[in-house]
This record gives structure tokens, sequence and C-alpha cells, in this order.
């Protein structure tokens, strides 16, 4: 590790997750480096070469980030331990000086063009889309001189001497896309009271009712998912493992215990952190799967077994 | 308490709870006395009068004996510590000499009767049947001469001076009944492989999904009941409680984590005991719920907590 | 069937059966006769030689009656018309002129006496309680002078000649026994909005979770149970049939669905009738499972199936 | 419609999807035409300029296809009636007489390249991996010089005048990809005994224990999933619609009372169709779930109800 604190993330510069990186205290005395894609952006974390990476996680409108779903799924373990939302706005960037009629040719990364689709179709039915590997590389080709215009954030405009088209060219207001930082392995931070635990399960074996099983094991203990993915294992169509995102912290009785009872239940349970949420919002706690109800019966429970050592306090 | 252990049954005697008494190690050195009723038996023990008290539970044709739930459930808490399983086989008792076709009257503990129902009807379909407060007080009946014969125990004839007149009388072979050793509350006996836990369960309030809630803790932990028993509560039709017995001791982490489970979703969880099986079958205990992956599970839990203390190995 | 219709009860006269038939308007053009027993009053009903029977159904104290319910589990089937329930009052009956410290003996059904147990052993701390059949036969037995007192409904007391010594002299107040009105099979009472439907259901083996999945079956349906009672089969300790009562009639949607769910599941499925509530109380229906939305739900699937024929508009 | 069948498929030509059209008997005597893209391929079948589309479905390393998965859930609604499967390997195409060492720059469709990401990462260190619309488009850029070599299936080259520089290059060996053939809604196509059914289903409310209570609706009824993908709905974050292939036919009983159940419950479910399964295997059916055991049912009930009408068999 370097002595500077070193953060990565999607590049090139330009990109919303260079934006969302910004957002993040720990990046104001931080050095802040781009890199071309997820894979090399958690790679530097793993070896060593960078100390956390921001990258996207899932779009309201286009779904999960499958590359970063799967690269957090496998090789070395990794830990998420901040969050951070934005607002997606697209403009339509161009160089000085272009008129909106004389666009041939649009280019951007292939997830925002689906988001642009009807506002595309409407005012440039004629222009062709180029896909490129980043939104910021679509301005870079428009400031090269490579295609017309560039669907991309307002905020890379000055960065590559275009200019503002047509903002908010996006067919749905209110889109978001939720980035994620990572790092090495640690303790996670300390709960917030507004928390958010990611896991990633790989059932034991195929049988139809083991996502039953998965959920039921959430919520008897009064834990609420917030977002459930299937991704294939690799091992053939109908193979599946499930990434999911569920309300709480791990050092919270109801999460601890769901979690220990699915490591007990499927072949791998793999932690990707707790981490306080973006949206500040205080998930929902029944007063029966609160930390005060698991201490409690564990207390009752210790009683029960004439148990006369001391008890830890946590349900799990 | 005494120096000498004082047992007490629901007498008098003759009846099948000092049979049943009778078959366990801690009877061959104590002091055996009847009781008139199963209220009379627990309160000794609760007085501290006895040391423990041997009353019937369930009969496999009867049913449970709601005297015993009922007593269990309400006032002092006592702890049920053994359970003896009889068979249970009928005779016809007499006064020696009296032939089948001069009985007139045949009088038992209302229990027994429906168990002879079809007996009585085909051999004796003109006797009158009159209750008594037990088998054994019919036979005293019998040898009073205020009735001509009892269904009870054959062991009951030598007490009472009577004969049998016919034996097997009972419609169905194989009847058992199940008799529990009921203590005060104390830490309890080590886990045998092979043992029971009884519960009482009160509904926080009467929603109609309770029921299924609650076996559903018991089943995510895959702890299998062996007997479910609605009792009303007495605050009005449609409100019960559940009396449980499951498979498993207290003291073995599925068992626990579902114990306390219930504790937390409950009103009330009344422990009545874990307890080696009068039948001696092992529960089937899937390796997702056994001792050792709870305690995998724990210590795997801990790591991810960044727990460096110590941790105790049972999953509650 | 004779010409005119002909009801029996369980007696003798002066029960609280008695009281609960009378409430009924088909009593007041029938001939009401009692028979000693439950199993007399519906082999009555079976054999032809009566029209209807009112027995005892479960009592908010004491619990289910378990002759009722294993009569009706077992023989010809028989079938649930209406239900009665009434409030439960005791009063100590005497010979006129008979004064509380006189009385040596009490005698009532088993039944009664717990309901009085704690008035018993303030009032009459040394008098010795009797069985007797019924609480009419123990006000019987006062008459002839066999037993001081009685455990009875008050309006016993001039049928046979005797005064009331105390009233209410139950422990506790608002205690209501439900009664049944039994007739032979035939098609159910039209829906009233306010039901009740009665099934025993036999499990197809012996699984653990076999009450889970029958409890299941009525939930993902929206039908509400109002009672669950396990009775032995005989088959030996731990096999069990269960005895439901639910919300609604079998000729809702719900209902009916989950009757045949049950049917498919279960070893057997014995219906015991719709009728309606004597409290009046109309079932919580959620929109989803209405019988409009099993009719939209039919409508559509037929639809999806490309169906031509006419649709019925039950969800069965 | 025209009078010859006309059916498009995701082009360019060359692509798996062509090939996988091919191995449907329908394509023998229709007209095939490749369309850009899987909007365009759809549209042209709900406009009626196609009389089916054949787009990619779903990938055992890449997962789902989102654009197929939102395109067919949103807009005028479409019917899957055939699936293929396909066993994808990957060649490396370049211009005849290229060696391998002159490799610069690699060209295919985004989700090629993660599937053969080792080999490339292993054979071709230091070449550029450049974005196309389709591995055919890849293959026609290497044919005009735009790029030196195209990952896609080896039966391309051919048509591109291309030679294969490697074959089998992909890092997992056996890897699939799932197509499905769309048409105009339709009644399905008969059953089977092989079949699966796909809806999308959108929740009635965002309430945490939603995706529970769906699954509960297919698991009582014995419906085994074989796919579950959730999908934003686009109102932001946390809000998903599921896609889903079960196990059976809509017109097997079970199958439409899970599907008749979930339309009481969701706010919408589209079904997307029953068709044969590509794999032949038949779906595990419980006896209790078998058509014959709902049509049991559905007599049985009838009976209670005292309907005399007749009955259909299905058991929606």
């Amino acid at each position: 590790m370097t002595s500077t604190t070193r953060l990565v993330y999607l590049g090139p510069p330009g990109t919303f997750s260079e934006a969302a990186l910004m957002t993040l205290p720990i990046a104001d005395r931080a050095q802040l480096d781009p890199l071309p894609n997820v894979a090399a952006a958690l790679d530097a974390v793993r070896q060593g070469d960078a100390d956390g990476a921001l990258v996207p996680f899932e779009n309201s409108v286009e779904g999960s980030v499958s590359t970063t779903l799967d690269e957090l799924a496998s090789g070395d373990l990794l830990q998420v331990t901040a969050e951070v939302v934005l607002l997606i706005r697209f403009a339509l960037l161009a160089r000085p000086g272009t008129v909106i009629d004389a666009v041939r040719t649009v280019s951007s990364h292939p997830h925002a063009q689906p988001q642009c689709r009807r506002w595309l179709a409407k005012n440039l039915p004629d222009a062709r889309w180029e896909p490129s590997f980043s939104n910021s590389e679509a301005a870079r080709r428009v400031q090269a001189g490579e295609v017309d215009a560039a669907l991309a954030g307002a905020f890379a405009a000055p960065r590559y001497g275009l200019s503002v088209l047509a903002d908010d060219v996006q067919d749905v207001d209110g889109a978001q896309t939720r980035f994620v930082l990572v790092t090495r392995p640690a303790p996670p931070p300390p709960p917030t009271g507004s928390d958010r635990t990611t896991v990633v399960l790989f059932e034991r074996d195929d049988h139809p009712g083991a996502l039953l099983e998965i959920l039921t094991e959430f919520a008897v203990r009064g834990v609420n998912l917030t977002r459930l993915e299937s991704r294939p294992t690799g091992a053939g169509l109908g193979r599946y493992s499930f990434s999911v995102d569920c309300e709480g912290h791990v050092s919270e009785a109801r999460v601890g215990e769901a979690l220990s009872a699915l490591h007990r239940v499927c072949a791998e349970v793999r932690f990707l952190g707790s981490y306080s949420r973006a949206d500040g919002r205080a998930g929902v706690v029944r007063p029966s799967t609160s930390d005060d109800a698991f201490h409690e019966a564990a207390v009752w429970l210790s009683g029960l077994r004439g148990d006369t050592r001391a008890r830890s306090t946590d349900g799990s």
C-alpha cells in the first residue's frame, strides 16, 4: 500500500463513477485513478495496488451491472464498505458550434443508449448509434472527430472541450445508479442504524425449493431484502447463485443469525459487507427481532440451560 | 425436602400411574405415595411436600390428559424430567366366583370406558357403566360390593382381592399411555441423543397466522414436533395456547435457537423440560442443523464481525 | 324419518345441551328427546331415528369435547348444520331448606367440577365431589338424597324440585360452550357472509412437516383458522388427526380451493359442514382471495388457455 | 401477414441466433431475415411484418439477456412458442494468411468477450478488444480490415471470407445459450409432457415479503421454478419485477391454479407462453399435484357443495 490512499474507479475521467467517488469524504485526501474496466479496478485492490475501487453496481432502469456482480462473486474476497447513489442525467455533447441537425452519429456506453432511446428516436431518428467503452470514451471520440455526439453526464463536457447540445435527454427522469466502494476484507464499519448487507449465496445442491428456503431464513428473522439477483454459476442453464442485499448490519443479532443460518444451509455464503445506506433510511425492525429481543431471549435460554457462565449478548 | 426421596403419583394404589412410576430406577429407593388427583400430586411437588410426581400425560386412544396439560401450563413452574410409556391392557375384575352373566354394573375411570366400549357392547350389552375417580377406585367399589365389576389393569386384582373375569378387554391392542415425572425447576438432565423437549406457547396476540409462524420457527431449524395440542386459555372461544413436544434437547443448538425465537415472538414460552425419550428413538437431525453446523456457523460469523473474543459454541 | 321432526340432545333434561337446542328455531316445532351420551345421540341420527342431534363441541375453559370430536371423525359421515354458543353459569343446587354448612357431598359432570374448583375450595373446602354422568343427573341424585348438592345450570332447579343455594359459582365468568346441531349429510345451508367450516384431516403419512403443509394450504388462500385440535388416530403415540374450524363457507372459492388442495395432500379430508357462525362475525377476506378475485382469475386463465367453453365462476 | 411465413432473427447473418433458428422445423419453409437488434425483431412481430422472431434469452455464463427480458415485459404482449438451446463455441476468425502474433485488435459483441477472457489474456495479452454490435458485425469488420480478428462461431467464417485462427477459445466448455421463438399471442401449443411456462410478475405493492409469497404460490402447488430473474421496473432502486420460468404447461391444473393465484395477488401477471422444453426433461410432478389429483379433488368438492351441474376437470 502506498503512503497516500489510492482509490481507483471505472474510468476514463468524466464517468459517473468518478462523480460518485468524489462525493465520498475519503476521496478528498486520496489519489484518484481511472481504470479501463471493472475487473481491472477490482484487481488493483486485490493486488494491493489500490486501497479501494469505486464501481457501478446497479441502475434503476438497466438493472444490475453483471460484470460487477460476477467479479465480486468470484476470485479473492473483497468487501463493500460504502455505497453512493447518483441521479443519472444524460446530456448530448458535441463539438462547439455543432447544430443538432448535423448529428449523424451518436456514441455512448451500451448502458446509456437504452436510457435515452425514446429521446433519440424522436430527436435524432436518422442518427446511427455506436457503442463505446464508456460515455467518457464517447466524449473523447467526439473531441477526436470520430463521431458527432456523445451521451454523457454534462459534467464531462468541459473535460473534453465539448458543448451541451441538449440536457436531460434520458427517457425516464429520476433514474439512479448505485455505486459501491470496494476494499480488501476487514471488520465492517460500525452500524449506523441505516445499514445494508450484501451477500452472494451458492446453493448446496440444485433442488427446486432452495430459493424459498433462503428467503424463509431471512423472513423468519424479520430481515427484509432490498435486492435479489440470480446469476448463472457457469455450471449450466438452470444453475444460479443469488446476489442479495438485505437491510441491517452483520453486527445486529437478526442479521447475524440469518447469515449463520444461510451458512448452514448453503454451499457457500460469500459475505460482501455491511455498510451505511446512501438513502439514510432506517430499516423497519419488528420488536420481536430487535437486538434487545435477541438479548433477552439469549439470557432466558441461558437460564433454562442452567448455564452459569457469562453470556454474550448477540443472538447468533 | 425429606431425607428420603418422596414421590407421589395419581392414585389410588393399583393405577397405571403407580405401575409406570415403578419402572423408574429412582422409585427403587423412594417413598411412593398415592394422591387423589393430578392437581394434588403436582401441588405436593410445588409445595415441597414431594420431590416428584408421576402423572399421566397422554394416551394413544384418548388423547391428552387435559388436567395434566392445564395444571402444568399455569401456577408455579414445574419441570418434566422423565417419561414412561406403558402398554395399556384392561381386564374385567370381579369378586371371586362371579360369572360374567351376573355382571349388571361395571365401573372405571371415564377414560377407560371408551377404550373398552366395543367389548362391553358385545359381551355385556345390558350392563350399566358407572364412573369412578380411577380404575383402582372402581376395583375398591367392586370389593365393597357397590358394583359388580371393574375395568382396570390385571395387576390391581390381588390388591383388592378380586379375580380376573376377562383379560385384554380393550378394543384396540397396543394402546399406550405416556406418563411424566414432574419435579421443581432445575437444570435439565444431560442430553442422551434421544431426547424430547416440552413447552407451552402463548401467542402474543390472537392473529390468524400465529400457529403457522410458530411451526415455521421450528421447521426452519430442523426441529421436528412430535405432539401439538391446543388448549383454551380461558379467555374465550377461539383463544388457545399450544402444548408442544419437539425432538431434541434444550442444550442442542437447533432446539435452543428455536426456543429463543419463540421467546421473541410469543407472549410467553413456558419451558417444561428436556428429558430422555422412552422409546429411545434418536431424532433425525439434518446435517445443516447439527450442533457442529451451528458451531461452524458461529465461528464464521464471529470472523465476519471481526470479533476477537472467544465464542461460545451454541447457536442461540 | 318421522312426519314430525325429531331432535335429540345430550340429556337428561335440564342440561346446557337442552338449553342450547331450545335457542334454535327448528326446535320450536320439533319433538325433543334426551339421550344418555353423545354417541347415542349421533347414532340416532345415523340410523334415521332422529333428524338431528345437539351435542356439546368445545368449552372455552375445558377445551374440546373429545367424545364429540372422535364420534364425528369416525363412523358414517355426519354434518354440522348449525352452532349455538351459550354462556356457562353454574349454580349450586340443593334440596329446599339445605344450608351451605350442611353440604358434605357435591356432584356434577366431570367437566363442571374444574370450572368451579376455586369456589368449591373456598366455600366448601371439606365437601367431597362425586362424578355424575351429567349435571342434570347430579341434580336428580340430590333430589333422591344420594348427594347433598349439585353443580348445574340454575334453570335445572325447578325441574328437580331444588333450590339455588348459590349462583354464579364458576371460577371464570364468561365461560362459553359451543354446541353443534348434527344431521345426516346434505348440501350445506347457503352462505350467510358469516360462516364457519369444519373438517377433520388425516395425514397421508406421518412426516414431521405435515401440519405446516396443512396450515400453508389454508394460509396461501387467505383462509383463517379459528380452531385446530389434534386427536390421536389410535395408531400409536405421535399419530394424530387434526380437527379444524376455518372461516368461510365451502361454496366460497378460497375455501373450496383450500379444501380441494387438502384433499390432494391428505390421506382423507372429512368434511363436517359449513354453517352460520353463532357470533355473527364476518371473517376477514383479503381482496386477493375474494370470490370476485377468484372469478376474475379463472376468466383470465381461461383466456390464456384459449378455452372457448363457458367457465364456472369458482376457483376450485 | 405475408403468404410465406417470415421469421426474423437477431442478425446479422452468421449469428448464433441464425444458427438457432435454423434448428427449428418451421424455418425450413420460411423466409429468414436478420434484424439489427432484439427490439427491432420483436417489433417486426408486433407490427405484423414478421410471423416470428428468434432472439437470445439467457446464457449459462453471462446470464439473462436484459434487452430481451425488458422488451418482452413491456409493450404489446408477445408469446414464446418454442425454445432452442445451443452449445456456444467461439472461434478466433481472421483474414486468410493472418498469423496470431499479428493480431493487435479483437472485436466481438460485448457478451462474447467475457466468455473468452482468460484465453485472450493468455494468448493475446497485448491485443486490444473493441466492441461490435454483434459477433457477425465483428467478422464483417475483420473482412473490411478495420480490426484484425473477431470472436464468433466458426460457422460465420465462410460467410465473411475468413479463416479460423483458433477454435474453442471459450474459457468454459459447455456454455449454452437459450433462444426463444416469439410470436403474437395465440393459444399455446399443446402440452408435450416436457414443457416450460414463462411469466413476468409485477408486485401489487412493494412489501418486503412479496417474493416469498410468490414463491410460496408456486411451491404449494408443486410447480418447480427453473429460472427467476429480477428486473428493475424503472420506478426506482429497489423496485423490481420478476421474470420466471416454471416447469409445466398452462393447461395443466397445478400450473393453471398457480398462475391464477398469482393473478390474484400480483398487480399484473404477464403470461409469455407455455412451450416444449429443449432439453426434453419431464418435470417432476408429485402425485398430489397431478392433473388426476386435481380432477379428483374437483369432483369431490363438487359433491360437497351439492353441485349437480357437470364439472370441468381442471383445477383452476
